[in-house]
């Protein structure tokens, strides 16, 4: 180990990850359990990662209590002024509670497992050696192997910059002072509709612009369709197919924002927040002194066991690219650390759901349907809306869709795709059949408690086998 | 068919089916696609039966309402008064407006697949005829083959009597005119419970009262410990053990009513309701004219395809007894009809979900933990609490709890035990596991969106495998 006055190299270690989120802490605990010396290097001064400090766990927190507020606000509209009384301090003071709660919690993981916290940048000396640096020093420390999880973070955009105040990344969000009336979202990728859905339903004006077509196009076509419906009926407004040509403070205006479309149009507002998607974090890392590139967007290439090209360097979570989940990712620091251990190891199922936790939620499980049709896959679909069944109308969720797809010949189950309440929940139940091999007779023949949502399961069943025996 | 004018009987009918909830409108509809000519008589003016009447839909309805209420009140503590806000008025509102949409639906479902609605009281007059009376007059019917799905009714009280206004039936409560400020729950069944869950959310001082020890004694113990201690949290005093011996008006006290245990306990409240079981509504259908006879709670025995012992009459739904819930009372109506009909029928898997829609839900599937240990069955349990995945964390439901048992052999799935946000959606996920022949492992390399609840399956999946490798 290290002597914490000298700072000198004592010890070394059979693993050190750099970067503590999901894949980074996963695989420090799985290569402890298998009774291996790990060190952890995290760069801020919390464990967690983007996930816990600026990514899904604050976003999805910040959710919640976006929800709740306007569920009451429905339950009771006289008890509410017009418009959203709360303001970002009582929104986002759930978010901060929150999330130290999970680092505590995450610590104490840690050291239960022995693992070996450092603080610092971290960087390549040699094939076996990283330096760390922090404000108290530098320090040397030595492994067998190496983990890079370090992350992503927010690419900055181009031909104009960020100001920290009314122009910023999506990172800078939880540290917005107040809640803006007129946004605009520069970019539609994931976090870019996840945000405009939160803010609109909290009484903003939202403009999402991008020089995209289409947001989400990794998602099936149609559920996505449904998605940009029900956000145009909570008020954003769609400038799809042009750029941003720049954005700047409004100079006439001291709190404004004027950002400028490809196209010549003026669009203006109190807050723009740049989500033109995201970059490893590894420009720091010296990758040259252990023989490794990144590709365009900084991230690195693994083989499917998440080795690099150098045989003691894994690599999991943001900075490999797709699917940048923090559940998948934690799986890959999880399977990382079983690889290079010798511990066989499956390699993970492609059954993974992706979740999009816009409001109205996204889920889907398998092959989107433009992926079916480029396989030439024989397949058959089936729908059921959420207005079809009770536990729907019950919740006044009338739009909410789920989507099924069948191969024609084997019924089975190639795709799950869902929009609306409890859609990253729902999912589930088509993921199980679809590991485990079951198709569209699971869902004719199963009882499902009443009044639920997974009931859409067979309803779109039924839609699917009523078209199958045309 | 019949003749309106005269009401001769001018045709004659393949099925019958005599109650028109879940189980009658499924056998009719399922029957009507085989091409047969079938029949509904429904007393009510409309259509749906007790769930959707006075059952399962009205009390989900109003569960949810008060849910919404509650959660902009936490949301915005400032925006509501002390106590609760909404009148009855109000909270039923939605229900009604919800049932009426209902009705709308089966009416067009029913008349789409060409089934006869006859409204009015339904009697056996010999193996093949009823006669049905309504307002109108009488007229008779005849039919190959009968379902009698005449559903149940709230059993009367002993020793004392309803008078429909501070002393009434659980069938009674969507007349209610006001919401009482301190109420006695007169069983402890699931209707009771749900009931009692439901008030005290709202801020009703709840007394719930029975002879019997433990409430809903065919679920996991440990679940129902954790829901009664939940319950006692929102002000629900339990007072078990000791059963009812009279209730009555206050005479000091206009609203008021005072229910007096076997103890000799007095307890005063502005309501009772009584949730004493239900007995089948079977009374006037003249059961003896077709050499049928009834249990002691005015229940049919039938085999596993739901057939009488009189061969043409089929029975299902409430009217039978366990689980009397209206997704396996649908499934069993559609299962009556093909095999009336001579369609092979698998029969009913046991892997059917109960869902207990108290506040907080319960669900379970599979077996009990009493039942393994009378089964002697070698097994081992895993448990997540809600506080140990973030969703929990992020929804403020710290004290749900998702436990499962597994074979310590096989490793198979034996039973999902869940009490909290979401239970009755969640528990599918193991159904879902059990069906299709998975076990522990399918939990440990599974995958689920961050952040959900359907996380504590892993988790509680962790737990047993850690247990089971000591």
């Amino acid at each position: 180990m290290i002597d914490q006055k000298t700072g000198e190299l004592m010890n070394d270690f059979d693993l050190i990850c750099i970067g503590s989120g999901p894949a980074g802490q996963r695989a420090a605990v799985q290569a402890a359990k298998l009774g291996k010396r790990v060190g952890l290097i995290e760069r801020s001064e919390k464990v967690g990662g983007i996930c816990l400090h600026n990514g899904t766990i604050p976003s999805k927190t910040f959710r919640e209590a976006v929800l709740k507020a306007i569920s009451g606000k429905q339950a009771n509209d006289t008890a509410y002024s017009t418009g959203f009384s709360h303001s970002s301090q009582k929104l986002f003071g759930r978010v901060n509670k929150l999330v130290n709660d999970e680092v505590l919690v995450q610590n104490d993981q840690l050291s239960r497992n022995n693992v070996v916290v450092f603080r610092g940048d971290a960087q390549f000396l040699n094939r076996n050696e990283v330096s760390i640096e922090n404000e108290k020093g530098k320090r040397k420390l030595k492994s067998e192997n190496f983990l890079i999880s370090v992350g992503s973070k927010a690419s900055q955009p181009r031909g104009f910059e960020t100001n920290g105040a009314n122009i910023i990344t999506s990172d800078e969000i939880f540290e917005l002072t107040q809640i803006p009336q007129k946004l605009i979202i520069i970019g539609c990728g994931v976090i870019g509709i996840e945000y405009a859905s939160m803010f609109a339903k909290m009484g903003v004006k939202v403009t999402v612009v991008d020089g995209r077509k289409r947001p989400l196009e990794f998602l099936d076509a149609e559920i996505v369709d449904e998605l940009v419906q029900q956000m145009r009926h909570i008020g954003v407004t769609f400038c799809l197919g042009e750029g941003v040509k720049n954005a700047a403070r409004d100079e006439d205006e001291t709190q404004g924002v004027i950002v400028l479309t490809t196209s010549g149009r003026r669009l203006y507002a109190d807050l723009a927040i740049v989500c033109a998607g995201r970059i490893g974090a590894t420009e720091k890392l010296a990758l040259d002194k252990v023989g490794l590139e990144t590709d365009n967007r900084f991230r690195l290439n693994v083989s499917s066991s998440f080795q690099t090209n150098t045989p003691h360097i894994y690599a999991a979570g943001d900075v490999i690219g797709y699917p940048s989940l923090a559940a998948t990712s934690s799986e890959q620091g999880r399977l990382a650390a079983l690889a290079m251990f010798s511990k066989s190891v499956e390699g993970m199922s492609p059954n993974f759901p992706v979740g999009v936790y816009s409001i109205p939620e996204v889920s889907m499980v398998g092959l989107p349907e433009h992926e079916l049709v480029k396989a030439k896959m024989p397949y058959e679909t089936g729908k059921a809306r959420f207005k079809e069944i009770a536990r729907g109308n019950i919740l006044g969720d009338r739009n909410g869709l789920l989507k099924l797809n069948f191969h024609r010949q084997t019924r089975q189950l190639l795709g799950v795709h869902i929009v609306g309440t409890g859609a990253t929940e729902l999912v589930h139940i088509g993921q199980c059949v679809m590991e485990l091999g079951g198709g569209l007779d699971y869902f004719l023949r199963t009882v499902f408690n009443y009044p639920t949502l997974a009931e859409c399961y067979k309803v779109a069943a039924l839609d699917a086998n009523n078209k199958m025996n045309l």
